[in-house]
């Protein structure tokens, strides 16, 4: 593999291509699923997918499948993907760099005539951010297995638009079945941190081990509306019993090493000399161990009846909103990231993400793996995302690198 | 004063014949300020007022002032006020009850042909409820120099309605100067509770003395949005901090003695998986002295310094948003109020107001009080507020007692 040297350079040109579809004034992003500039940014990663060697299928949600022969015809193919969407202020940087580094190791092997045991797989998953049709990661949910087709096409975005018509629309409804993704021999996916640990590391690269148990909840407190100047004795306050809610589950989630945020709250009749009567927030819980994440969910329960019983009049619903299982990625994948990244001298450390990604659906039905690399100040879902070229470079070549030992080398 | 005998019933009547003008189907009543239903109420009050021997005067922001002539041209005139306008969903009796009131005072004083030494004058306050036009008590305001007139006039509705446009074309814009007012040499003002501390008590009547001191703060707490699965460490999450800051409002409030509400709540980005970058909450306080109310304040901004270093990144502002001075009530005038109910053997105590009224502006330059009656649990501002004739008819009697007491009776 003398010759074979993916370009960190050719990776940064194309970065700054893709992010000219859909440009924002502030530098940022806006090309969000299914519109006319998700077509264009489809369509030429087509042409520069073929032009390096890669046949296109597209399957009945739009996912985009570019696929590299390989020699031997037992192999199941390896994979690299991530999404082409964004966010409706997005960066130039999350999802689009997984995707493109995916395409520089097809440019790579290309350029210098080398042929994989096993195919090697490109993958555009269709509508991972979930910004327009909502929920996230629908084109490798609905590969996957976790949503069907049908709920998948019939959804809408707020203006009533319904993503099977907005597919045909932009021409990328393909007559491919999705669920033949699960047939993957590996997946892989670069992708950026969005989150400030590297970065205060000063590490260039994370491999990652698993994703984290997630628990969302409602939590809606009861008491009684009460003037402003009503005594403090028989009030039935539901902000403060809120409140104190808030602070215990603080206390829990640090002692069990989870993380917990409160990031929704309203507050009724939301008056300045009203006492609140009720009092709705979110909560969203993550955890490494499904079981611990278990004990928290049973001990902010117990800490719900704990004050409402301190408080007369006061209830405290402790609702599930949505439950997801820790996922653990292929310990066989991560040894062959963890030698790659010691071989190229890269900084680097093991970690979770406690973000969803197409890599954790594809983790239930194909051994899968996660990069990192950092982004700065953690700062993602926002035009100001940005990364350095190192950092794609260094993501790249350890992908490079992992995915060749993983397909194995026929000639070059 | 054999024969002077304010009758309840002919004041119930009164109360249910003006809850029609404007009457909801829920059995509230929706008689807005400055609206053709007010212009409705303003001139069967006058008519009725009229018919008891009253003249009207109405000033430039439209108060009513209805004078029963009195004996002795020396004397300054004894008033009766509070406020006919309501709620868009209001009750029958907020305003009303005090009011009719008066006007069953005048009523049994013209029958039983009684001639008073001061004269009694009847006022109907124009916009207390600041429900059309903000902020509430703008009559009685404008009266007792609280607010310019040229500023009342020029409030404006949700919908751009000027407030002296309104005035002039429900024509209700008199020619008498508001602060005319400020030379009353008493003011009584009978307003139901709103509040469920007679009726919890089984107390007929409360006599109240002072209004609290009030202290209206805006709190902001900044710290930094970060993903929702992003460790617990190096988080800069502002509604933990803002949490705490609850808990903390609450445990100083009850331990100096003071009400705190924290009614509203705004939560930046409010998003689920986003740790809150900025919450901003309302805290209303409340405090019989102004100096415990002072201390609180330093209490609170003492609190929420220790919590911003406590918490790194985290900074917490107490902003003042509205001060109001503690106001007695006066005390010649309490004694009177207490000896009428003693007489009358009517179960009272002696309470504070914690809300504002017109009474409470009077108070700043007219001896004056205020004589509550319950209201069933506590609910007002609300088409189901409702009260019994029988606390309506004792508040009448010891309204019209002490009010007698105070004009002086010339003959009858």
């Amino acid at each position: 593999m003398s010759n074979f040297r993916p370009s960190g350079a050719r990776l940064w040109d194309s970065l700054m291509e893709f992010s000219r579809i859909g440009g924002t004034a502030k530098g940022g992003c806006n090309r969000q699923t299914l519109t006319d500039l998700d077509a264009e940014g489809r369509a030429l990663l087509q042409r520069q997918a073929e032009a390096a060697g890669a046949t296109l299928t597209v399957d009945r949600v739009g996912n985009m499948v570019l696929t590299r022969p390989g020699r031997d015809p037992a192999r199941k193919p390896v994979a690299i993907g991530s999404h082409l969407d964004t966010q409706p202020t997005g960066g130039k940087f999350d999802g689009v760099l997984g995707v493109l580094a995916g395409l520089e190791v097809l440019r790579a092997l290309q350029e210098a005539g080398i042929e994989t045991e096993a195919p090697i797989t490109l993958v555009n998953w269709t509508n991972e951010e979930g910004a327009r049709f909502s929920p996230p990661m629908m084109g490798s949910g609905a590969a996957m297995g976790i949503f069907t087709e049908a709920e998948v096409l019939a959804k809408q975005d707020s203006t009533g638009a319904v993503f099977g018509a907005e597919l045909a629309r932009i021409g990328w409804a393909g007559a491919a079945d999705p669920a033949a993704l699960q047939d993957l021999g590996a997946y892989f996916e670069l992708h950026i941190e969005q989150g400030p640990v590297l970065e205060r590391l000063g590490l260039d690269l994370g491999i990652v081990t698993h994703a984290l148990a997630q628990h969302w909840f409602e939590v809606t407190v009861t008491g009684e509306e009460a003037h402003g100047g009503s005594a403090m004795t028989g009030r039935r306050d539901a902000m403060m019993a809120a409140a104190e809610m808030m602070v215990a589950i603080e206390r829990l989630a640090l002692a069990c090493g989870a993380r917990a945020t409160v990031g929704r709250v309203t507050v009724h009749p939301d008056s300045r000399n009203v006492v609140p009567g009720r009092v709705w927030f979110s909560l969203d819980t993550r955890h490494d161990h499904e079981d611990d994440l278990a004990k928290l969910a049973d001990g902010l329960r117990a800490e719900a009846a704990a004050i409402g019983a301190r408080r007369p009049g006061i209830a405290i619903e402790v609702a599930d909103f949505w439950i997801s299982p820790a996922t653990p990625f292929d310990a066989g994948l991560v040894g062959r990231l963890r030698d790659a990244a010691v071989s190229r001298g890269i900084p680097h450390q093991e970690m979770p993400t406690a973000i969803g990604h197409d890599a954790v659906y594809c983790a239930r039905r194909v051994p899968s793996v996660m990069i990192f690399v950092p982004c700065h100040g953690g700062v993602s879902h926002n035009e100001a995302e940005s990364i350095t070229p190192e950092w794609a470079e260094a993501g790249l070549l350890v992908l490079a690198d992992a995915v060749l030992a993983t397909a194995g080398v026929a000639k070059e």
